[in-house]
């Protein structure tokens, strides 16, 4: 295994751990806002302490923002996504052993984080509100990371406005569909969460990916790209 | 459309999707401290996603502070005002869509995040405390962005110093007006919030272009502004 | 008025208007922690803002810090100690102002965000615990400021970095006292709030002044100092 | 005592005081969110305070993954621990005299911010899911602190990186084990806190040194460490 797809596994696991853990194991202690920190700090830990190395993508859908952009080589994509992939059902599995060591927890009643809409999934939010807010979201969150990394952007930044950004949208959407804009992450918990998790699991993974090719698109095409940047990896 | 134009419009949508997306979607369960931090990270991720391109005043009011103390051409302020306006009128409109799905929303009951003051509005505070929180935090807001952003100011760091400084602002006045300092971010949910935002919304362009215009005399004058500077668009 | 003079009015201003701000006008909605982040963002917003001028120090212990580890020149020191106050106070009277326009708001019983111990003050702790937090906290504060801005440290990054230490003393202290760490910050508010804040002053102007001055005597000695750091204003 | 020892003595005192003085002195008032706040923001006041003379470990366990790696010259290991250790110590001490000073605190009933894991410790998770959780969560945090700090890291973002990391740990796990993840600041509170945490000390030792230490033999190895990155201390 290369030390980029290294890198991807460890990161995801860490967006997941971090993320799908402060739900799963402390969610009733810490609400929403203390969720979505986490979630946006995952993304600190990970681009600054792996993205030397792969560039921290940690998201298929980003990962497709930046190989739509020509930022990316194509023979890259498909390892990225299974590293991250990899990277969030082993971070899933952990917080389940983790949480199965509490008396009165089951994954029926308390779930693995996993992502969701619809009656019984947090604030009952209908399938098109999931679809509108997962795909203006993941727009929105590739095109800062398309834009935080292009060569004209304050150089070291990007990692912590990209945490920052996630953290602003799980401030927005957790009790919409829990938040993915990130297929690796929402495929994670679902692999153990169960059949309601795996029949939703599409919207999860079509939204994302469209809101990441649209993003990457308008950047490629220059549209929303500092017209002085210079194209890079 | 320009891409300054595409930038701003796109950079303010953020600002209002996620500052008054957390208060319309998740206000109840993340209080007025999370929704706080929403709107100070959506300038974190305007601010590096888009500041390479158009500087990211995501603001009327601090175009204005740039305008009159000589930082931007005059040909660009309308330009950069519509912009703002027409992103937050959209993201506006995109939160409703969402709030839309669920159940028990009706804009009426529980708003679209618009600004207002006095008799059923947050905390009630009179309209003399609502212009004197506005003038003086909008002052203080576009003065801390003329320092932060001049040439001798540490370099790559006013996007996270100004997303912050709005988060600051946040936790002082949104039980007074709900925290404008920005008229593009009080005409976005008023167009759909219905009579009373509308008729309060001349305070929340008067009083943040107030607050920006004596911001932007006094650095352009050099009371405010490092006697290092350089002066610089 | 000196430009650095109208640069720490400022900033303390900030502070002030953030810190006790968020108290007095948000505390019952936003606790402690929203509080504590208010105080560390004000930090950050005149770090930033105005550094590049006066350097922000914002509280007399910090400048005593700077006076007796030999990196501030003694003929500055009253002329900032004043400004810090005059801002303080004058952030503390914009506060009152606001606050009045609330229909059931009385110094009296809502205070003004003013430091204090004892009965009849937050956790009620004893003068002897308020003593000896204000000390250490100081203490730990003003080395972390000279040693985040010697030579040798990352530059750019003291603002941030001294603002969100200044959060973390908050979220340990401030049922305690209300965290001063800063005659300045003090004296504002006690102006205004009557008999049991002025009474308490004394504490809050002595023990961060002696925090102050061990954590520049141990710097000037070169103990807490960077072996490699070179002597600067 | 070199001043590489007053560093993390310092430093360490710093995250102490920070993380465990917010769970015992203000811990109802601000929640697990609040606390872990607080312990991410001490490490970005020592690493910044103090970094640039030792390094700002603060921890056994991250000592342990410098010298593993070969970044860490072993004369220094032993001094960092017991530096390191001390700091904790006093830390402790201090925030026990504190605590005293309110009428209701006794350290049987509110403790000393001390780790544990079992019956009658927070969510009472069982020895394995305290296993499993310490030494997943230091192999983290200790692989992040040694990719943060490799040469081709983003310079100066370290400090920063690396509090939010161990704040995103702290909302994961505050629950399950109060988070350890590094053996001095558990010993700091149970040398005060009586049987149960002293009796249990041994998983908070052994299971972050552990993590420590596999974080230090893979980064060494290469295996998590940039290729181009070159050695350094």
């Amino acid at each position: 295994m290369s030390s980029k797809a290294v890198a991807e596994l460890i990161g995801t696991f860490i967006l997941v751990f971090f993320g799908c853990g402060s739900a799963v194991l402390m969610g009733d202690l810490i609400g929403f806002h203390g969720i979505a920190i986490a979630f946006g700090l995952s993304i600190v830990a990970a681009a600054y302490g792996f993205g030397a190395i792969s560039g921290a993508h940690l998201n298929p859908a980003v990962s497709l923002g930046f190989l739509v952009s020509g930022r990316m080589p194509a023979q890259d994509f498909l390892v990225y996504c299974i590293a991250q992939i990899l990277g969030a059902v082993a971070a899933a599995a952990v917080i389940y052993m983790i949480a199965s060591g509490k008396a009165d927890y089951t994954i029926a009643a308390n779930g693995l984080g996993q992502n969701g809409y619809g009656p019984g999934y947090n604030g009952e939010y209908s399938m098109m509100s999931a679809l509108t807010f997962e795909f203006v979201a993941t727009f929105l969150f590739v095109s800062v990371i398309l834009g935080a990394t292009q060569s004209d952007a304050p150089a070291g930044f990007a990692g912590l406005a990209i945490g920052l950004t996630l953290a602003g949208i799980h401030l927005v959407g957790i009790n919409i569909t829990g938040v993915s804009v990130n297929p690796a992450r929402s495929i994670g918990p679902a692999v153990f969460a169960g059949a309601q998790a795996l029949g939703q699991l599409w919207l999860f993974i079509l939204a994302p990916l469209a809101g990441g090719l649209v993003a990457g698109a308008l950047h490629g095409a220059g549209i929303t790209r500092s017209p002085h940047a210079v194209s890079q990896g």
